[in-house]
């Protein structure tokens, strides 16, 4: 072992040098790989490992072999999907969790765990200004919270469904610009997608609070049974915002569970001058938001929020023989709270992260992405060949050259090719519209500028 | 930014130091913490952090605060639930993908993500000698693994359940041995509880093939439809194999998908000696084995595979015109296959360990485990006071004292509070019985022999 220890002991010191240096200059990186689909296979193809190989030499092979088919989501000029920071305290603080890999799946498994995610998840939720009594609890992804939230709330509606199963009677609402993964939920907890309605939005992509209460209207007519509405604050295309408080209004005098997807703007609420964003959440019954996104964690934790713990314990408390705990209500096993029953380590980055930046940091992070992204709408307006195409109220915008698709697509590729940038595409009314998200850390307004100076450059050739 | 990055090279040089000597020498830690639940949340609580902290400050808080909260999973004398190893190669991997954050929610998010999972699960497939055209994912944990198979089963009993939602029809079968993620799993794709039915296991903890005959025909009499039947090769309290060729008969026979919770003991059938234990595995539909357990990996990894990738991809397969991506066949968008969305690099610690190790490595450490754990059923067997209460299969024992469960609870409080190991319990056959399980790499013979001393030891006043 103590051989193996020392091996470690250099490679590691050599890795910390490289990541300290990769973080220091990522710029010296294309953002997109230049690569074919299954090139990356072709080249390490071959027999399974027979025989050992020493670490050294792995790293080696390491940035031969992989580092050229890495898409540098920690690059200031990721500005795909939602751009995100692994900063250094999360590094850290994932590091340690390796090292030690210690699993929380019930309290005595490790009280660090489980109190650590407690204390974490309760100043992330003062940072949200949400009610004292909410429960946090972290999943992987936005996807599984969401998941959960499904679950429970299929369980409020009917707790039968837990001992029969779901009866395809329960119905479930989000707008038309609602993420995938509230769909996939539906499907996976088998309330079945032919009961899933999808809420046309105004022109501001915003759900429509009386084409909402109009679809229940018809499927209580219709015998079904209004079981969950989803409010997404922040959308995927265009991080429009529902009308939280209207739709929980719509949603209580239906009886229907109310979950909030914030997974990407949820952070923003952390500002004082954001927060009317979860207006109404007192009402609603839980609340996904992903640190890991526009909150300087690395990839995975997404924080779950829920008014009624009890619902979700009620769903998934199944403690058999060889995992019975303490009695202690002061030692919480979270497993009583959700499918997975291994728990890593992930409140530690978390803690790091939260007491490295303090609340002071992070806003201030915010501030300048907020105001960066805000003069880059004003650009993009003034200028007579570009149109932006969606209200922009965070750190996105969504925007496209006045023409063709065909054109906005040879943009689009052009930017990706070009390795100077990444940015996401989607349709808007029916037209493909470019998105441009700053949420890297190490992003600067002269980033920001300067992709915006390749656009204007590379939007000459591709009309 | 610099600045920052500088105070990480430090601090993470400083941790890199810290981490070889804690896998050198995790013996100066007591395996459980001496506290109480509640302890850590009180010394930490207090207001959210309002401004920020630097690193080293940190980690000297991580030390003094968290540290003795911490149950050590790393160290070789843990022995509960199922043991583990988070070694040098996986740490190293975890730090580089921390440091990357490179997350894979389609190919071009980073083919890296995408196209590694391939080559490591084709490894991993070849290791278990899984026929050749199972397809291969990653997920956190069996449990979450699980989940996939009980929705790809639901799909492929009942391809209208996608559509309408489960219809209280479809049964599931598991022995009463299986772990509790297979009856969550059921309850969470809404199948419904009183749908899943606990076969008898023999004398020896197997799943009695007749037996789950004879519930599918009163099933069927009833008017309902099998769905699945999940094997479990190595059951959470005594590693008991089910019969899996005779299982995957009657499965056959009566159209039900068949899942193989594996997720222990799938790691020893990289063994030749051991692989008779997947006979039958090729009828089977799905398998879930945890690299993370027996196989060197830090918390999270759970590999899965199945024979019906399209029945998978067919439950799952949502993409939102934000994610539209390449149709290349070779781009392949793991997103399609499951529940999450966001894919951590897990696949790069996998790369690391199976290239270090290398088969032999793994079968050589799996090997000394075995040796191990046999000898000590030997001496346990010879003593007088004590029993081996089910069969030693594989890494795991299970005994007690001949006596009272009272006295088998003292006994276990006492080791437990020792600080020098960490031992399960669970129930059989009415009987409480302590489990030692022996799986971290750390392990040596010398610590299985002290640990037994401890026990002969503490059972002298456990009595």
């Amino acid at each position: 072992m103590n051989e193996q220890v020392e091996e470690f002991r250099k490679v590691a010191h050599e890795a910390v040098d490289w990541i300290a240096d990769y973080l220091a200059d990522p710029r010296r990186y294309r953002v997109l790989p230049d690569m074919k689909p299954g090139d990356l296979v072709d080249r390490l193809a071959g027999a399974p490992p027979e025989t050992g190989t020493p670490l050294g030499q792995l790293v080696e092979e390491f940035h031969q072999s992989i580092m050229p088919a890495v898409t540098h989501w920690n690059h200031p000029r990721f500005m795909a999907y939602f751009a995100c920071t692994s900063s250094p305290p999360g590094i850290l603080g994932e590091m340690l969790a390796a090292a030690l890999d210690t699993n929380g799946i019930q309290w005595i498994a490790s009280p660090a765990v489980a109190e650590l995610e407690q204390v974490t998840l309760n100043w992330l939720r003062q940072w949200l200004a949400l009610p004292e009594e909410w429960f946090g609890i972290i999943f992987d992804t936005a996807s599984t919270s969401s998941l959960h939230a499904m679950a429970a709330a299929r369980e409020f509606a009917d707790p039968e469904s837990h001992r029969r199963g779901g009866l395809g009677q329960l119905t479930v609402y989000a707008s038309d610009q609602a993420h995938s993964s509230i769909e996939k939920a539906v499907v996976a907890v088998g309330l079945g997608q032919e009961n899933f309605r999808k809420i046309p939005s105004d022109d501001k992509f915003r759900m429509r609070p009386e084409a909402l209460r109009a679809a229940i209207e018809q499927d209580l007519a219709a015998g079904k049974k209004p079981c969950c509405v989803t409010a997404t604050i922040g959308t995927t295309s265009t991080t429009s915002v529902d009308p939280l408080e209207e739709i929980v209004a719509v949603a209580r005098e239906y009886g229907a569970w109310v979950h909030v997807d914030a997974a990407y703007a949820g952070t923003a609420a952390i500002l004082p001058e954001c927060r009317h964003i979860l207006n109404g959440i007192e009402q609603a019954d839980s609340l996904v938001m992903n640190p890991h996104k526009w909150m300087l964690t690395p990839v995975d934790l997404s924080a779950f929020f829920t008014r009624q713990p009890k619902i979700l314990r009620r769903t998934f408390s199944l403690v058999p023989e060889y995992l019975r705990g303490t009695e202690d209500p002061r030692a919480v096993s979270y497993m009583e709270y959700g499918i997975p029953l291994g728990r890593r380590f992930r409140s530690l980055k978390l803690w790091f992260i939260m007491r490295h930046y303090g609340r002071q940091g992070v806003t201030a992070m915010l501030r300048d992405h907020l105001r960066w992204t805000s003069e880059l709408d004003a650009k993009i307006k003034a200028h007579p060949d570009f149109e932006v195409v969606a209200p922009t109220l965070f750190s996105v915008v969504c925007f496209r050259l006045r023409g063709s698709d065909e054109a906005n697509l040879r943009l689009f590729e052009a930017l990706n090719a070009s390795g100077e940038v990444f940015l996401s595409k989607t349709v808007l009314h029916g037209q493909t519209v470019l998105r441009l998200a700053i949420g890297n850390a190490g992003t600067t307004r002269e980033d920001v500028n300067a992709v915006w100076e390749t656009v204007q450059r590379l939007a000459r050739t591709a009309v």
